[in-house]
């Protein structure tokens, strides 16, 4: 993987089946092998909130060595903010961002540690969010903030040169239907060009940063 | 509290026995009434990962008007990432910075909107790991950086032009002692300086910002 090195990455992807997971197989998929991870698809099933079930995708997908991992899950709740009250973590409106879109793929990011080869990465995703903010999205800013700080941390501990990186996409053409209401004014981005963040946090060189696609 | 205007305000000091408390508290206690909140000391008890004692915090301080709620309290667990494995919520090393610092203070901010004044503020804590790694300081890189995510959201979001800001300060001169060994090289701020963006983000107009303070 050194640099000008043309190699042949296996790469974990979680969320391969869906509209952003679909694009970066597309891009990363021409010149590496993909191996497909998700709830309800793909060719190792992976429950982000399930550490267990983390553990097991990769005792499934890591038999050869893991180049990437890469992830494109992670669920959060939306809801206009006069609707959240005080509660704990357990009944929280902020509950799911916090457990799956955020210690879901933190989780991802720890357990990867023991799966990648030397200099292997680590690409999650965060989302605009995290700096602009749209009516009912409190979770989702919360929770991608959360994991853009991570990411800066966890750059600097991880061990045998493995990198991590987060990418953070505007609304995706490909999303506008059912989300565009939402983000009125935005400027989408076509998952094809988002999917360049990933294969540029996959097969770069640079660690601990947030690639913005807006 | 239109410009100029020098009220005397009625505000509610969560952490108010800790060391940047205390400094807030002489610092906006010079010309307003400060209701001291802590788990431990203060005028009210209060517990921040128990919604109910917030709530109770707020009837006991709240007979009069309440201008302004600001909260200096807020914990993390330290701890080298390399201890740190794939665990759900409730038994993850970043269950205290999760649950305490950021949902305390979210739950503390969400309370605070049946309880101000029109155009009342909230101030909030996270702190330089939001941008600046230590080792072992991934959980509050985590719940920093969440706490400027949402109140960037939540900003846009209150109602009755309630303001909320969060103020992130480097390590307190008055903290090296106990934390030094971790920000070696950190250019430590005394908290009398923190205190003033405090005194900013309460006496000023400014919303949805992150004050830093290093």
């Amino acid at each position: 993987m050194s640099a000008g090195q043309a190699t042949r990455m296996r790469i974990l992807l979680v969320g391969a089946g869906g509209t952003l997971g679909r694009a970066v197989a597309a891009e990363l998929g021409t010149r590496h092998h993909i191996i497909a991870a998700g709830r309800k698809s793909g060719h190792v099933r992976l429950e982000l909130t399930d550490p267990a079930s983390i553990r097991q995708a990769f005792a499934k997908a890591a038999p050869g060595p893991l180049d990437a991992v890469v992830c494109t899950a992670g669920e959060v709740a939306f809801a206009p903010m006069s609707t959240i009250h005080p509660a704990p973590i357990g009944e929280s409106a902020y509950t799911l961002g916090l457990t799956n879109k955020l210690l879901g793929q933190v989780n991802l990011a720890l357990a990867a540690r023991e799966h990648l080869v030397d200099g292997g990465s680590i690409t999650l995703t965060s989302g605009i969010l995290s700096e602009v903010p749209v009516a009912g999205g409190s979770s989702a800013s919360m929770a991608d903030a959360a994991l853009e700080g991570f990411v800066r941390a966890a750059a600097a501990e991880l061990p045998r040169g493995i990198r991590i990186n987060v990418v953070s996409p505007s609304i995706l053409v490909e999303s506008l239907e059912a989300f565009g209401a939402m983000f009125r004014g935005f400027e989408p981005v076509p998952a094809a060009r988002a999917a360049l963040a990933y294969s540029r946090s996959v097969e770069g060189i640079q660690t601990g940063q947030v690639f913005r696609v807006y």
